[in-house]
């Protein structure tokens, strides 16, 4: 071919929208197709929701640190966090694993022992998959079915003007998690006799390797009696996600710095890297909290619950999204999500 | 770890037997999980049909002789003849594509081209998916997402003694279009100035490069007032589904190779390659026909129509799979399918 555009140049959002954008939908029961946190089916009574994940060694994680059992954990709950972000309860998943014979039956026992303990403490059941052989590395594709009563769903574009901003427990814990690990395992490259330093990092640690999805949340919401407005998954930083919202809403927002909640553990490692816990908080990525509007009359329902917090509101269609700095000064939001075609 | 078992010890269906026997099914919709052609959800009114299948480059198809809008259209065929071997329609897909920065935005397009192509011609709407970035080579992963009325699915588990084993199509010609693409390609790596000759082999090829799934079959069938009592798609040689039918059943079969319909074309080169055409039949594979049983009483309702050959019929279960050879000796079937983690 004459013409040769690099992948990266478009980045993974761009590649999607670029490549599915003159796919129409004819199924009549097709109620959201690509373009949310999971598609919208159906099915009579209720809706049932898809979405589908990959992950792949060398991108999405390093076995250098990952064990194998946090690893088929951690598949799981990022595909199960999609479909609570629906505002819906995840019922069933397909597992699909390709690798090389580098592993043995014993170490794809291991990503299963995760798998099996996530179907577990979410109660999914496993109904399908396929395993495959590769040239090299391990890559594991996961599709997660849910269902949500048709009243109760909740998509990305719902937003309105003056809604308010919520997310759920606190942000950039997994990236700094990430952090700790990628230093200790450039010191054990240096110097294999060393022992890892991962003291004091519990925290952070375990939001990198074995995160959770909220699955609360949507049963929180409910018990309070709060519908949101919108909502997205935290998977790639909460100014990606922002930005995903604004878009869909095809309103602006505001959000506060001083609002964004960081645990003290986050903090103190942020410190320590000489970053400030906002910079990880906006674009740290891998959460998996919810971030969600929800209606100003809803304020009081949810002002003093300790899972979530008010980070700010949503604006007027003419303005951008945009954060408010400590100081006052109000920057405009960029995603600084990561490319994985990127070099 | 202590122990190490190689994958190839258990092969692709033993390993998927050997890790999910430990995973029980809870949720009350779950009709049936893994181990047929697609699992089945129960969504009320009908039944949703899920299945996922991961082709991955070197193992599953070579680029060398693989057009790449081919690959996309064959990756989504191979899906949806899963869910007609449930009986049922598919209504939706997800696709997700890991590949390396060796492929250009270009490349890719060309992979939807052929998705897109199969989206219009099956009637299925692309819903979801991811793209993201590997260390070498192309993975292709795809959900096909159908329904089926409650009372017309068909499971691979069904048949009864006596019944009729039949099959849609000709076998054995993508097996014999795959010898010649590999002769072609040994002869253009000695001498890269040779042209392949592959006229005269269009059918052959076509069946091998470009499949359809048998969706008529499924509107035939309930055109003539037949339910079959047991059904599964042939994509990894007749033996092989032959052998999945009667451990499904719990019951022997026997089928005839003077029966076995093969096209001329693949019987030809079947004789080129000193091949019996039966061998190609019985252990090719990626024929996507399907395979099915029905009752006695329906034989006078299919014997004279085109689309579909007896083969054979289920037996008690105290007896085998066998097949009745030409000569009138029984041999008990065995599948050759193909290993994917042997080396």
């Amino acid at each position: 071919m004459s013409n040769r555009t690099e992948l990266e140049k478009l980045g993974e959002f761009g590649l999607i929208e670029h490549l599915t954008k003159d796919f129409k939908n004819e199924q009549p029961n097709t109620v959201k197709g690509v373009g949310d946190d999971a598609a919208v089916i159906d099915c009579g009574e209720k809706y049932t929701l898809i979405t589908t994940d990959m992950l792949v060694e060398g991108v999405h994680f390093n076995l250098m640190y990952t064990p194998l059992k946090h690893l088929g954990y951690k598949a799981v709950v990022v595909n199960l966090s999609d479909i609570y972000a629906m505002n819906g309860d995840a019922t069933q998943i397909t597992v699909s694993i390709a690798l090389s014979n580098r592993f043995s039956v014993e170490a794809v026992e291991e990503i299963y022992k995760g798998i099996k303990k996530a179907c577990e403490l979410y109660k999914v059941d496993l109904i399908g998959g396929d395993t495959t052989s590769c040239h090299s590395g391990l890559i594991i594709s996961i599709t997660a079915v849910g269902e949500v009563n048709k009243n109760e769903v909740v998509y990305r574009s719902g937003a309105n003007d003056n809604d308010l901003i919520v997310v759920s427990g606190d942000l950039g814990g997994a990236y700094m998690g990430l952090q700790v690990l990628e230093r200790e395992k450039e010191v054990y490259k240096n110097n294999p006799n060393m022992q890892p330093e991962l003291e004091g990092y519990d925290y952070i640690l375990e939001r990198q390797l074995k995160p959770e999805a909220r699955k609360d949340v949507v049963h929180f919401l409910k018990e309070m009696g709060i519908k949101p407005t919108s909502m997205i998954d935290i998977s790639d930083g909460l100014a990606s996600e922002l930005l995903h919202l604004s878009k869909a809403c095809g309103l602006g927002l505001s959000i506060y710095d001083e609002k964004l909640p960081v645990d003290q553990e986050t903090f103190n490692t942020a410190r320590e890297f000489n970053l400030t816990a906002s910079i990880a908080a906006l674009n740290g990525g891998e959460d998996y909290e919810l971030l969600f509007t929800i209606k100003q009359s809803d304020f009081e329902k949810i002002k003093d619950n300790k899972h979530f917090t008010i980070i700010g509101h949503i604006n007027d269609k003419n303005s951008a999204a945009t954060i408010v700095e400590r100081n006052g000064t109000v920057q405009e939001l960029k995603a600084q999500g990561f490319n994985h075609f990127k070099a």
